[in-house]
């Protein structure tokens, strides 16, 4: 799973151009979410972007998220590609409801070595009940972009619960 | 999982207009392994496209197919994806090689309606030892596409086998 | 994924000595759905047993059924196992409702040689809509039985629809 | 996961008795690479158990390790699956190699909850290359144990390398 040649047939796509943003009114609502989470703040972890169907987490590289060989621990990348879906799919989801993850499947690609990690998270089917995500997380040095994690996640729209 | 409205921020591609094909010696191995698979006959796929990491399989909706409503039944949904993907990476391994699939995981999107399925295997990481595919599954119907079911998938390059 | 030693700390279950039968309208409710699965049909497989939160399903090993080495496909496996999955949910669910897959996730462990496949569905968190199952597939010679793939699959409960 | 009778609409085993424990140099090598995991320890996150193909770590339930809702966040529940997962395989490999997550899949059954978390991850299908767990999280709370989170990864063996 390390040193391989590069990617052939790639349905990663390295960053396109212009990304649309969502409404003030459901950034609001995701970041207002994003800033409950105590597990994001703890990590390091920040919101750098939100579109419709479309959420980025980016996430420094420092020694906090680490695995026993100093690369970021499939934990950490998994936290915020599941981060990523979650609010992807919640920025389509009516007022009053809240997000919960239903489950998602993520293969590691490559060592999540690089300067800092982004996770995308991308509405794939939408729905009132469920939706579908796909997960992808690039570890980013410099200009150079590696697809270091993919995956799959479903959700769940509920009615919403006042925080705890 | 029905009468849902469309997809946004869909990864979905359509149609992709023209389509690489692999060489004359790489549609050949997969052909050749291809009519070996007992269960593709029997269940009337075929082979739809053979490029360079990307296989494509069609399943014409029949009787013999079907689930309790008279879909496509999850089970030949998978049976063709699982092929797509196993022979796309195959098209990327070295000769006297074989592929095994490890394990795959396949989200249900749509009911399987249509006049056939068509199931896109496309390498998203190959690799010496393991490649990770992914897997889309379209319903056909005239020139409407509903993508009917995605996953992802991940197999094993060992060493080849005789036919038992 | 072939020729590896002996399971250490393996989790599968040979045969549970007494297992549980589900009441006769149960029982006759997941029959006349299987009934109706042209695929199983097809397949050649059948209902094994049908528990409280399980069901049981056999598959001939036929050449109907194999992939390019003469093992059973993969596919062939998925099916079983998804319908005994999906079976095993809808034993749990109430009168006037059907199950859907969402999705499910599969892990092949082992060839899968044998006289036949027998593929359990066990429900691991039912739910009023989401129910998630545990799903094993053993390959069945005389006496031995060897588990050759192993997953999870999470059914939606919605609300029933007439045949098609 | 023993020879108990057939879960319904449960799978959770509340704590088999006599968990057998690895030798003392299987102990050593999984706890010095645990403690190299920088995210194990800036999550607050224990090893609880080692044993052959077996292994767990439990979670206090902090704020820094929460969701919006204040339940422990899925990609924490995630990092200590995955670190479960990991080193229960890790404890049957041979000296001189390392281990690394391919992919794992798991379903969040339950809010996370509770006094702290286990996380389990149990050798289901050991080999050569590539070895299977899985795994499964309990939320604790005094007696009381709700498994919250269950899954299914694949690990693969390599040659060591020296830490970074």
């Amino acid at each position: 799973m390390t040193a391989q040649p590069p990617p052939v047939g790639q349905a990663a796509t390295p960053e396109q151009p212009p990304l649309e943003r969502a409404t003030p009114e459901i950034e609001q609502r995701i970041t207002a979410s994003f800033e409950r989470q105590g597990l994001m703040a703890h990590l390091g972890a920040r919101l750098a972007h939100i579109g419709p169907g479309r959420v980025h987490i980016s996430l420094p590289h420092r020694p906090e998220v680490t695995q026993q060989h100093g690369y970021v621990h499939a934990g950490a990348t998994s936290a915020i590609a599941d981060s990523a879906g979650g609010y992807a799919a919640y920025t389509l989801f009516p007022e009053d409801t809240a997000v919960l993850t239903v489950e998602y499947k993520l293969n590691l690609l490559a060592p999540a070595r690089g300067d800092h990690l982004e996770a995308q998270g991308v509405v794939l089917r939408p729905g009132r009940t469920l939706t579908v995500c796909r997960l992808e997380v690039y570890a980013v040095e410099g200009d150079r972009r590696t697809l270091v994690a993919a995956g799959q996640q479903t959700l769940i729209c509920v009615p919403d619960q006042p925080p705890a």
